[in-house]
């Protein structure tokens, strides 16, 4: 992958001024930049580097007035810092979708289709009557178990495991360790305390434009024709616990390690925060937040509260009560000493604590 | 797999009304079958669909009467609900152990042997010294150390890496990317604030009819001869972490993302909630029924408890404590009215909280 | 391996009683002890065992008197228990490091290089550019990518997998399903309530002596040439998240299912406790120690603290609070009955919790 300046000034509408015709392979820091490496100029402070810099070329804004000799090209636009951001992205997604072609040894079972532009990482694993859209990244040892359909242009890192009859859209994204469509964990109790395997026939579906964290696992619908269902939109960040016949919502966002138990609805552009939990069967409104390692064991049903704690309530709340919380010791003792003001010495009539706080 | 009417009818001890010769290749709800699958109807409710469905077959109870004319064939049960479990417990047990053979390329050491039905996915990999049973299904990319025991009729899905030493029984069921027998987390500090690493030699025992979900981390024991041991019957969900020489007590349920530290043991027939944190060196009871997200710090040596709360103590005694927590500022400012009161406007005497609240 | 009794004795510098030629292939427990194998006897309550072993050698120590025959060869040393750990030691290097040798298939791509004693597994996968020390161990199904390096004496368990880009140091050890360099979770909420992927371009750097749990996550940062760092001498065990730019200072131990939020900077010598939750951009100070469970969301200037709780703070603070916490509902009666005692029966005044209690 290497541009030369010209290109890169055409995709971001900039005028050049200098060499036009050097090659960037990389971009940098401008004070860590090297020849050959493209940086940006928009925070002041850093002004100092643009004249000592190594860069190949410099992004700067068109108002910029050099105070000193600039050996490097300057790209003048009107936002360097958006620029450099456009070009962060085009080379993300370069770099992504990069890969292409089929590695050896991998393998492809049979009435399987794949589109154009394909990866297939070697080790990697692709079931009977699946079917890949174009622009699919493959990586290495993946599994993707039989009837699974994914649409198109997603990157499905190393060692994501995809069982059988899973359903992803397109411009999904889906880390290494993932797990899509194990079982649901439900088990019948027995009268002799065994428990007997209710068996899990739905799937999972993953509609567009969601990331998926690594180490994330989302089981399958208990029953034929159900599907654990994320939205389109999502972001799952990583080791989170999607489970049974769980929906999220459109746009929602969940941060690392919180798990969803089975047959719980959550909203749609809701944060849940990181190491949350919520119990089973409730429905969380559109529009919630829910503080970091919160439990939450009841429906949430106005939309657009911010709660927390274990049980969550209203977040301020919370802390005002915590601020008691932790002066608690303090409070019992100043209620013992009104007891003993207002009741005088009588231990019956006091229910003093001060016995059974050392249990 | 496809079956005629006749043969599930058998399988059902039921009668048949129609056409008996029909070929049957999947389960469906009746809202949803189509030709050549086969329906349920159990609940009044769904009625209608009886008279425009496409399925080939549908179970119905013998009391039922047909008020239109009905085009798919009826198998007729005392309880069409209860038939149609068993036929999909029957399904379920077809494909989870559909699979059999050898795909290439994968890989077996020397001195390994392997029963009767097993499957070894592509890309699987078996260590030196390995007995697996019969009906073992090892699917690709899955990972078996040297002198792994494996008895009959155990799945292991794909990408499961089982350390060398591991010893698994009958029945058992592990999903995708869970790991057995990785290094109990063992350092020994040094004067330097390094810290030296303590050999672990142990191992894991799994033992029969046990469901272990994705994603989940079972440490080896430490000492030679010592093992981690998960007991018959246990089901443990995904994302679950056991340490070190803990030992999990039959047909105990544990649920996603929680973890039990070193040297516990978990008594039988208990329920550990999703996301609970289990210190180690405990013994906790038979029966325990252990709230989702609870910190358990302390054995626990009455059978039967119902626990919650960080550190847990008692469900409805946590609740009791919890509804006045979340009035705890107002039930601050009763005891600060109270003491103007009763003190007067001494503020020596009062010991008033509002300076602390504000640091 | 096999040694005689000699070699053993010479590494552990005691002296031989009895035939010296016996081949040792195994350590073993002296009540488990069988031929081929060496024990140790410290705790005077197994000596019972010295006189019925059948293990080829015993350590003990030089002020042992036997009061009856013993069949095993004698190893004399000063102190049994430290020699049988040196032993232990020496054991798990030799098994830890035991395999070498490339096993086919495995893919190595262009310009990659390895050194001596290099062990690469079965269905290993290795990028373009990447750079192996001497005595690393690829276990079977690991993924390495692009540009990765790593130093010497590290073993990579089967099916770890390691992003383009990621540099480790030597003497590492990382289990198995563990991912190292997934992209960090940042996404820009637009005004439609859809999120934009923002680029994650930097690395993840795991400097020397660092072992790693498994299933754990490792987050890239976000930007080119900054780096999630992992400091020399860090313990982290299972399940833990690592998000991108954090780093945790040298020596610094983190227990299974922990998480780390973006951006934040924990300190050397920590202890953070299971499953802790640390909120984005804080810096925690060195020799912090952090109880289980408990949710970190302001930073730790003061260095040496012990804290507990959601939000945490001083350890025996927090269980002094949370054992009046247990009392609330006692204690809001007492206050209850003191109301009416000062007010008399005056509802008004009163503002008894009564009513609210029942919402």
């Amino acid at each position: 992958m290497e541009f030369t300046i010209q290109q890169i000034a055409a995709m971001l509408g900039g005028e050049i001024k200098g060499e036009s015709s050097g090659k960037i392979n990389m971009l940098a820091k401008i004070q860590d930049a090297k020849k050959g490496q493209i940086a940006f100029l928009s925070n002041p402070k850093y002004e100092n580097f643009i004249y000592t810099t190594q860069a190949t070329a410099v992004i700067v804004s068109k108002s910029f007035v050099a105070k000193k000799e600039i050996t490097s090209t300057l790209i003048l636009v009107d936002d360097p810092y958006l620029s450099f951001t456009v070009l962060l992205e085009e080379y993300h997604k370069l770099i992504s979708f990069q890969k292409s072609g089929v590695e050896e040894p991998s393998y492809i079972g049979s009435n399987s289709v794949t589109g154009n532009g394909i990866y297939r990482g070697a080790f990697s694993y692709i079931g009977n009557n699946v079917k890949l859209g174009d622009n699919v990244k493959i990586y290495p040892q993946t599994f993707i178990g039989d009837n699974v359909l994914i649409g198109n242009n997603c990157i499905i890192h190393a060692g994501v495991k995809i069982y059988a009859g899973t359903r992803i859209g397109n411009n999904c994204v889906i880390h290494s360790g993932t797990v899509i469509g194990s079982d649901g964990f439900g088990f019948a109790p027995q009268p002799d305390g065994t428990y007997k395997t209710i068996p899990q026939l739905g799937n999972v579906i993953i509609e567009n434009n969601i990331t998926i964290g690594g180490n994330t696992v989302i089981d399958c619908a208990t029953l034929f024709g159900d599907s654990t269902i994320i939205r389109e939109g999502v972001k799952l960040d990583n080791l989170i616990q999607i489970a049974h016949n769980v929906e999220i919502g459109k746009n929602t966002v969940i941060a690392a390690q919180a798990g969803i138990s089975g047959s719980s609805k959550v909203g749609e552009n809701s944060i849940i925060g990181g190491q949350v939990g919520i119990a089973g069967h409730l429905v969380i409104a559109n529009n919630t937040g829910i503080g970091a390692q919160s439990g939450i064991s009841k429906s949430i049903k106005e939309e657009g509260q911010k709660i927390i704690g274990y049980p969550a309530f209203e977040v301020s709340d919370y802390f005002k009560s915590y601020a008691v919380f932790k002066k608690l010791p303090d409070l019992n003792q100043r209620l013992r000493d009104l007891e003993k003001k207002v009741y005088g010495s009588n231990p019956l009539t006091q229910k003093s604590m001060t016995s059974q706080e050392a249990e």
